[in-house]
């Protein structure tokens, strides 16, 4: 991690600078009139955005939550691999690595088929296939990563934290104006309780969950499931014959239905899932008087021979939530959108829900605000168009709704009656065969964004075959060749809303003067064509916006740092400090080629461009100045003062 | 991290449950007169064993420092590999390892021949040899690592912090009795600078710095070197054509004299040490009119042809010190040794100085009182008798002495000119070879306690040859066979005062029931002669001062968790939850396979038995009962209430 750029200064390095002109959050303070962005909500889609635009004091951010504070304990648990690298741009993947149960194996259990009562493990899956991220899948209370988003928050720049206490009650939009068009009612749900306060904002974001108020205001409906499934879900301290307490099991059972077991943070928590359609039928009529004793008795039918012995219920919930999705996720209905731009967005549960058998609904709702984020922030500091807005619901809905797909298939899969998923001809049982399938799923690493103009068409992806355009980023290992550190090269990339290019050099390429890094680094440098010269502002870095590094295939002491072009080593910062961590090799201590691991083309090298949100928008030869020239200007725009 | 067993609590982990019976902290509340221990100094010794002690709230502990409050900025930077593994323990290493700089390379830099007023690099050294340790050596900014102890002792369950603004000005032992032998008279500092006041302490340690007041007290003389030897030292942020700026270099100039250069956290920060006593004659009388441009246009000569730019000086000094050491720790001459227990030790720049050329002198400190915390809790706890306490001085005192020599004989070896020291005959120049070899002194790797009632013979040692008595355990890789997480087998062991037995099993023992395992568990569980039996107390958890594991050799797949034995699937806390993270396997993802890596016998397995510091006390076989009884017998007293 980086830092003193500006100057020294004592203390957490991940307390940055704060901004000045901050809002008075002395106690009585009003509430700001206007505001440039009004998030409602604190879940894990609010925190995440907030979490974002902190990163930007020019940006007034404010954030509401309905409820008096944080929540402590519950909901949500688990977090993919996708989502863990995106905690590693916000700075805390390491702090949930370190505190948080990793899920390093998915057992089965079905009926034994010589005594049907009786569960018997049938297989084991690793459950993050190698490779196939550097992060590990984690389960994590999710009060504690709202912690760690607030944390960010609070720390930033802009010393964000939320408005708790505050409904949003309604919000009109006047199409008319370009001055703060939302104007929205807030109501007090604390000391003050039914007071209201009006705010007025340039752009509102429904972070609300599935009883969205703003995806009503906008004329949103949630469509899908019309049966609620639920769950009985609980977080105990428990002690048990069970062998396998400690990994991720699903559990079938012959005739008491399905459990589904997620150990947890502290080494001693677990939860368990307890599908209710498949209790008793006097049981299932009455789901709203059910308790955590009915849970806990039927997770004993389930488990047998095995049982559990529950000490302390920490959390329970009966969790109905079927598949649902709106038509878009912002205000503007499809016949509006060459004339309009987005005023008001909806996110998370507020605008698509999923059961919690994939564990989906927290991470898929963090990356629609990933999403969101740097493109608001892009607009709002004038470095994009409005109409780059529109990328939002398009992109994530068609996410959302190849997510549900894949869930409904495995919600059905996983509650088959287990004498028709048990054997499927082949020895492995058709639930653990799916499961494995869809492991780039429930990682969160299927997601692919469609050719647009935020994603290139892949005439060169043979360059980068497994750099996919649309795809996230996929880091390898590298070495930093400054310092000789062993690292992830996608570990260089912030959520500070800069875009990224990687260019891989060829296998001659030792960055003398005149190699194809050096004619790279000249254009990007002084032509008038190149997005660096055209989109970088005065005030800022040369890396501001468009932030480049390089990776060779020589080991570091083969290459000559003195050689390296000045784009690779700028100058940043009030005293023009040069920057040395731009540079990497390929590792020499086993850890893995990156050329090799991710199809990089040794001969020809390539640059991969990579979205702020860590998705690539393309791959190119390492003289494509043109296309890259073109892809940047389909969405950047210079700056207003030019 | 284990959390929760308690019952669940929302929140950071690292924030433990307050103890109750806590001192009063209000504004203006006086100070208590009597303490357990005094500790003086909140420099790295006495933050850590601030630290460690308040992990025992029944222990009353105080500590002062004369300053109004902690320090900012400068002294010392250098995290040795050893101490990174008690930052585990402590909890903080991850923190460490993001934050800091990592020095993977040392590189060497000596005159051109052919152009001897410029410099050439000569050669590179990779600085961490391969499995020395799992742990980085680290640069950080001591102010830091201060803070990271704060915190600590801060979110413990005494909630431990310093009382600033106090001085040590004397202090007086009374031998004739055993309540509170120790007075000591402060001095205020502060607001009420000069106000005395009196304080009770059953301990006092000074950790007081090379000025000790507790020293003198103690009738201690630091002896070395009569000639002090001057550093100019200045950390800036600067930009420089030298190509090795982010390496650690060492750097000798034909005529200008050596640089030492130490890149630091942040990316742009670096530390430039420059030996004044080859600056010119001129300056050399002058050292006390030195200024931080001297330092800088010294450092710009000895780096020719390079030139260094600087744009703040964050922190400078001239740092005169020699390798100086005071008789014995403690206040207990050796003519009293049988008579009486030591009241009052010193610990780290208080007894003894290190030249900063080895980064030595904040590492060693920071041992030293982690040598001494564990066996003063053990006292003051009723689990020793005070005799043990006089270890420390015996262990920590000759331990001083060997490094001072070290260290100065690679002082000589660096001050050497250029001629003599560059080339040996052979191709690799002298202070490179000698770099090299000194490698596991300057990792802190190669402390040795001699056999003692805390250290074992080595009646047993070609059982784990890679696993010395006498040396810090050597971690290496396992899978925890619960979870199937890849770790670290020495990382569970935390700052706790918990003595560890790693029960490495033999190659058919799969813990069937009848195992050596087995045996082994059923003898510590239930014999009359077992330490676990004898020494633990009624009102602890099984394993809380004595904690088994267990590592096989199988894959955890091929492990029936059902047939561990009790002892390590232990009933622990309020509601005697079950621990599920003591047994362990080999790694079988590549890692390595730490049999074969400590030179375990794989035919046999063995015990390892570590202190509480991390040192390895003894090494049996599994059956060794009657040994390990006697070993605990010589250290540990059964319980008073017995
Ligand atoms: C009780 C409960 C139990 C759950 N259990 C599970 C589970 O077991 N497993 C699982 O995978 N997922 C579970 N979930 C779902 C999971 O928590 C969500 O998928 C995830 O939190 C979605 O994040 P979000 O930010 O979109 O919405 P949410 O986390 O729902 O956050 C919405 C926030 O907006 C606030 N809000 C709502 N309306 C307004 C308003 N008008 N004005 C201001 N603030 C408002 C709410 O108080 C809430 O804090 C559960 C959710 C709930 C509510
Ligand atoms: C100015 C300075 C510069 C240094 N520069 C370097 C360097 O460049 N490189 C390097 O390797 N090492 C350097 N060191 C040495 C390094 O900091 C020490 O080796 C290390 O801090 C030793 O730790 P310690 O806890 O034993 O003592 P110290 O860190 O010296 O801590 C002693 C503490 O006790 C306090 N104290 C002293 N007397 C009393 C009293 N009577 N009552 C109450 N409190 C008291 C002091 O204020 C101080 O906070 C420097 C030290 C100093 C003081």
């Amino acid at each position: 991690m980086q830092y003193y750029l500006n100057g020294f200064r004592g203390g957490d390095p991940d307390v940055m600078n704060a901004a000045p002109g901050r809002r008075d959050r002395t106690p009585y303070a009003p509430l700001p009139d206007k505001v440039d962005v009004l998030i409602v909500g604190c879940g894990p889609a609010g925190l995440c955005l907030a979490a974002q635009l902190s990163q930007f004091p020019e940006i007034d951010t404010m954030i509401i939550e309905r409820k008096p504070g944080p929540i402590e304990k519950g909901q949500a648990d688990g977090v993919n691999t996708r989502t863990m690298e995106m905690f590693q741009a916000f700075g805390f993947a390491e702090t949930v690595k370190r505190e948080s149960y990793w899920v390093n194996q998915t057992t089965f259990w079905t009926p034994d088929p010589n005594n049907p009562a009786h569960i018997r493990r049938i297989g084991r899956v690793q459950d993050v296939p190698d490779d196939s991220s550097e992060m590990p899948h984690t389960l994590l209370n999710q009060a504690r990563v709202h912690e760690l988003f607030l944390d960010v928050a609070r720390n930033s720049p802009a010393r964000l934290e939320p408005d708790y206490g505050w409904a949003l009650r309604d919000l009109t939009i006047e199409t008319s104006t370009d001055d703060h068009p939302v104007t929205v009612t807030l109501e007090n749900t604390g000391v003050n309780a039914g007071e209201t306060t009006v705010v007025r904002a340039n752009y509102v974001v429904g972070c609300d969950g599935a009883r969205s108020n703003v995806r009503k205001a906008i004329g949103g409906d949630l469509h899908g499931d019309a049966a609620h499934q639920a769950w009985g879900v609980m977080d105990i301290l428990a002690n048990t014959d069970f062998p396998d307490v400690r990994q991720k099991c699903l559990v079938t059972s012959a005739e008491e239905g399905n459990v589904l077991i997620l150990p947890r943070e502290g080494g001693y928590l677990f939860r368990m899932y307890v599908e209710l359609d498949k209790l008793n039928p006097d049981e299932r009529v009455s789901n709203r008087n059910l308790t955590a004793d009915h849970i806990i008795a039927a997770a004993n039918r389930i488990m047998k021979p095995y049982s559990i012995d529950v000490k302390e219920v920490v959390w329970w919930s009966i969790y109905e939530i079927g598949h649902r999705l709106t038509d878009r996720f912002d205000d503007v209905p499809d016949s509006d959108r060459a004339t309009r731009t987005p005023r008001v967005f909806t996110a998370g549960d507020a605008c698509h829900t999923h059961s919690p058998k994939a564990g989906q609904g927290m991470n898929v709702s963090m990356q629609d605000t990933f999403n969101l984020g740097w493109k608001l922030a892009h607009v709002l500091l004038g470095r994009a168009e409005a109409s780059l807005l529109h990328t939002y619901s398009a992109e994530r809905w068609t996410e959302a709704k190849r997510l549900i797909e894949t869930d409904h298939a495995w919600a059905r899969i996983m509650s088959a009656p287990p004498g028709e998923s048990e054997l499927d001809g082949s020895d492995m049982p058709r639930f653990q065969k799916q499961f494995i399938e869809n492991l780039p799923f429930t990682g969160g690493l299927a997601v692919k964004y469609d050719p647009s103009r935020l994603v290139g068409p892949p005439t060169h992806q043979e360059l980068a075959t497994g750099e996919e355009i649309g795809r996230r980023f996929h880091s390898a290992p590298v070495v930093r060749v400054s310092d000789a550190m062993q690292m992830q090269l996608g570990h260089v990339a912030e959520a500070d809303g800069r875009w990224r290019i990687y260019a891989f050099a060829g296998r001659h390429d030792s960055s003398a003067p005149g190699s194809p890094i050096h004619n790279l680094t000249d254009w990007l440098a002084n032509d008038p064509a190149s997005p660096v010269v055209k989109y970088a502002r005065p005030d800022e870095d040369i890396d501001g916006l468009i932030d480049l590094r390089a990776v060779f295939q020589q080991t570091f002491d083969a290459l000559h740092y003195e050689d390296i072009p000045a784009l690779l080593k700028p100058e940043k910062g009030k005293y023009g400090l040069q920057d040395h961590e731009k540079v990497f090799c390929v590792d020499h201590k086993g850890a893995g080629d990156i050329f090799d691991m991710r199809g990089i083309d040794r001969a020809r090298g390539c640059m991969v461009v990579v979205r702020p949100d860590q998705y690539i928008a393309h791959v190119l030869p390492l003289d494509g100045f043109e296309e890259l020239s073109r892809f940047f200007d389909g969405v950047l725009t210079r700056p207003a003062n030019d």
